[in-house]
């Protein structure tokens, strides 16, 4: 079984085989690919779109001489697989196992970690000059999909690089697809440049037309002459990518080996800023990644026959979707912003219902949130729900054309606090600490849907200026009924004497899990839920402070700015006599395992918070 | 004197001028401006270069029914002269005054606030949006420098623009320039169009020509049909803005009214996204700004006869260049990163010694940071100054790119802190906050000029990962001699024993004045200097507050998210029985000023402090 891909110890044993064995061992790629991601989840349909592309890249440079960086880097499992780490796949986004992403620490073969959109080109231009500075001679190559295109950082990489002349390959691998359908007019630009196949030769033979016309009269010939001007100039340098410095291949069959090698043993030999565009099948080989590769981008274990995964319960995402819709109908000024993720955010029924009302700006945060801004200084309520990690890309903009002007946009942030298997670059844990700070910035956590869907009515409906609302992956964990959400009240869900526990989000059922656990021995906590993080209610926390005189804060997001700091802060100002402990992520890269791993590593797991807490009680 | 101007009370007056008395009008703009500025300081090289455009603009359209949104927004001082805030220009850029800047709060013809570079687009696109959505019919501008189009949000703006086809007019104010020479691969292309004159009308030459082109026989006019749809594809859509879905108007004469008019009326009838590339001379009319445009783009009062200005004393910027040079002569892995800005960080000098260690990126810090990232990788030391409200554009990439991967890339954060006449968008108060929660970022902060030498010499050469050394604008403020730099310690400036004053960076000044009122009161403050904001030295905190039982904290940052939380952190955590006053700026915007006023108006001046500390001490 798989008797190619068995071979495989290192790329170099790639260059032993002929295309035909090179197209088999493909095929067992694919097969191993769907076997292994149907048990641990993954990114299928991208990586069974870089196949023979890997393969290629794999067969024609020296790795890790020459170097790769992934755009994003989830397409990179073909890389990983190419360079030893097959037999780890079944550890793939596991804690303590492979990384979905590259990774250094992980492997000589993985020249720089990626996670977020648009940064290989920059990077890749780094390790160039760097190159160059060192007087080396190896191949540097940025890897990325048509949806990347769509953010701006990979305009500025290539400002710079092809003004620089650096040698630098940059393959553009074309599904016309980010997550779902690639938007924009560079997506147009693509298309154009697709539908005239062969556009490497036509160039050729457009000039070999020109040097046949003959000259009839001088007339004519004048007129030729500046036609055959025209031509050279435009014709010749006629992509974007070439008014950006860079020579342009393409498109190229992405499937096909037989066209792929030469074209890329062509960008090795030429030594200057190259780019091959590349034409591929997003979920290639496998009939329900290439019929639904949205849902097969990233995907939970699933059914290799019936493409099936697990129905798994309402996620925020969802219900934030569904109560948008809902005030969306009786809120006319309410319009939608998203930056490429329709689904993932549950923005779909509202774009189907409210064409005119929605915007897919492409992978662009920066331009989605000053937009959305100017829809704002227009009278509009724009909703822009974005990753926790995402929204990371506009801090400017949040902070200069929203927050400055205090606009009235209402960020959702999902997948706030720890994401899982994604790891490092995808964990939400950071935005309480970078949002708190910016001027007229409001921060909303829920604790469940019915909060959430209250606190989106005041958002759109009664608030006026920049306002975030945070919830996490997945779904509700407290669903009891709270009192009414009042943008001015924290809540006090529980009564106690001995410790005030302080929390947000989804903090919230850990407290209570904490404070039953302290029952056992003789403590009795009080659980005060602090649905608005900024303004948090500073009374609330100086009355519980005072009463208990110990403070337990929890929260899932880093310390350091977070608002265990806040609290820590009020209780100092008021020269309160109360001992403060705050539980929350630590001042280190958090890597991926799932919520209950990463809260225990961490020590924000229940047994972890009541050991502390104990100690702290009884040295007081 | 100045007869038309003191017409013009607002731009209906416009219409009644014909283009005689429209140029003169524009002399004696230039002349009002030259004046002007000339008391007041403030952007002078830029507006010089925008009296046409600005008088164009204003003659063809309807403000403030139309809209315009000018990118940076230093280019808008003709613009307020001609609507009705001509008046005020003794106040520009004055505590209190008119801003520099667009500024909606200011008139109803300031359709959006800006000060960062490259959010035109957007934030019209937006408001093109909200029009579209309410069935309004107004134009929407934006006007745009070719500096701003070395931003990748332009790009994102333009792809989801030219998408849209939503009416919206492009002005593309080419000069050449950002604040310096612009760089990369769009300035050869702009510059490709320019030299191109009347492009326009030569499209439609060819296009006639075309028509003309008699047929000899089969084979040829085959050919010929083919050579035509190629010109017809190519000529007819080869700027990157055609690519980009925006039909491209120009070159134009920028300092010609009866070329700008006419043009501006045409975008304005097509009703379609269009863009109109316009020429022009930064410094116009004016001889020591056309001359030495960069000194002249931001400039403090100056003889108009000579051009010359007050000599300051060395500033942070410069005194950290000379350092810079000095150590990349011991250590050859030094290279320098600039965003478009090597004169305001003080990297000409090692621009001109070091041309291979140097790049300028253009104004695109996210590209500059994780290119950074990438020489870091790589095996370099990359160095790259930026301003502090600037550095906020590559937020991501700081966390993402460098943090995360714990890359060595070192982060002279220049203008932290209060920077005054340019007012709220370029404050550096938000630093400490957004880099502080960064895992493995470092982050220093000098008192003077042999203590920014010395951790710079630390940060290149001894420590390994991300660090920052944020320093203000303006010269040193306390010259005496410190203990050596130490990054784990503290610096006990003066011991006492009633009050702790914890201070950093220019504060430790103020520190010292307090210190000195209190004693008027019998009181003994001590103060503890501190370098390293981040790991900040705990025991030292500790320390004071256990001694004193009353921290008071000073930084030039904003309090949330600042040092003074994390000091209230550290005493509440360790259950010190200690009073704490925060002193940092305020959770609103702050406006312009200069940094005494502004100290005064936010409660950070000598006064302010010494009272609420008299006040704090007697409720103790």
């Amino acid at each position: 079984m798989r008797a190619y891909l068995n071979k495989i110890k290192s790329p170099g044993d790639l260059k032993k085989l002929n295309i035909d064995e090179l197209n088999s061992l493909c095929g067992e790629i694919r097969s191993f690919l769907i076997d292994s991601v149907s048990e641990t989840g993954g990114h299928l349909a991208s990586n069974l779109g870089v196949v023979e592309l890997s393969v290629a890249i794999h067969t024609v440079f020296d790795m890790p001489k020459d170097k790769i960086v992934f755009d994003v880097g989830h397409q990179s499992y073909v890389h990983k697989i190419l360079t030893g780490r097959a037999g780890a796949f079944d550890t793939l986004r596991r804690f303590g196992g492979l990384s979905g992403f590259p990774k250094r620490a992980e492997s000589e073969y993985d020249a720089f970690n990626t996670g977020h959109s648009s940064t290989s080109i920059s990077a890749a231009l780094g390790l160039a000059r760097a190159r160059d500075l060192s007087g080396g001679t190896e191949n540097i190559i940025a890897l990325f999909g048509d949806g990347a295109l769509t953010g701006g950082m990979m305009y500025e990489a290539m400002n710079d690089a092809g003004h620089s002349k650096t040698p630098l390959i940059l393959i553009l691998n074309d599904n016309n697809m980010s997550i779902t359908k690639n938007v924009g007019s560079i997506t147009n630009h693509l298309r154009r440049l697709r539908i005239s196949p062969k556009y490497f030769k036509s160039k050729e033979a457009v000039e070999g037309i020109l040097k046949k016309v003959p000259f009839f009269g001088e007339k004519i010939a004048d007129m030729l002459r500046k036609i055959k001007r025209k031509i050279r100039r435009k014709v010749l340098s006629s992509t974007m990518f070439e008014d950006l410095g860079f020579s342009y291949i393409g498109p190229v069959d992405g499937h096909d080996l037989k066209a792929l090698i030469p074209c890329l043993e062509y960008a090795k030999k030429e030594k200057k800023p190259i780019l091959i565009h590349v034409i591929t099948k997003k979920g290639k080989g496998y009939y329900h990644a290439e019929t639904n590769s949205a849902k097969f981008h990233g995907i939970g274990p699933f059914n290799v026959i019936t493409g099936a995964t697990k129905k798994s319960p309402e996620t925020y995402s969802a219900h934030f979707g569904k109560t948008l819709v809902s005030l969306a109908e009786k809120n006319e000024k309410i319009v939608a912003v998203t930056a490429a993720m329709p689904t993932g955010t549950g923005l779909t029924e509202f774009a189907d219902r409210f064409k005119n009302r929605f915007f897919d700006v492409g992978i662009a945060e920066q331009h989605g949130v000053t937009m959305a801004a100017g829809l704002a200084a227009g009278g509009f309520v724009p909703v822009i729900p974005l990753y926790s990690s995402f929204l990371q890309r506009a801090y400017d903009q949040t902070l200069h054309d929203v927050c400055l002007q205090n606009l009235h946009v209402v960020f959702p942030i999902d997948r706030a606090g720890i994401v899982g298997a994604d790891g490092e670059t995808h964990q939400g844990i950071y935005d309480i600490s970078y949002l708190s700070h910016m001027p007229n910035m409001t921060v909303l956590s829920p604790v469940n849907f019915k909060q959430l869907d209250e606190m989106l009515d005041y958002a759109v409906n009664t608030h006026n200026g920049p306002i975030a609302i945070r919830y996490p992956k997945g779904s509700e964990q407290l669903a009891e009924t709270l009192p009414p959400f009042d943008i001015n009240s924290a809540v006090l869900l529980s009564a106690g004497t001995d410790i005030s526990i302080i929390a947000a989000g989804r903090m919230a059922n850990r407290a209570r899990e904490v404070m039953l656990e302290l029952e056992n021995h003789d403590l009795s906590a009080e659980i005060l839920l602090i649905p608005a993080i900024k303004p948090i209610d500073e009374a609330a926390v100086i009355k519980t402070a005072k009463k208990t005189g110990f403070v337990v804060t929890m929260e899932d997001n880093v310390k350091i700015g977070g608002m265990g700091e806040t609290a820590a802060r009020i209780i100092a100002e008021n020269n309160i006599n109360c001992k403060v402990k705050i539980f929350a992520f630590p001042d280190k890269p958090i890597v991926q395992g799932s919520v209950a791993e990463l809260d225990r590593a961490n020590g924000l797991d229940k047994n972890s918070i009541v050991k502390e807490v104990l100690n702290g009680k009884n040295k007081t």
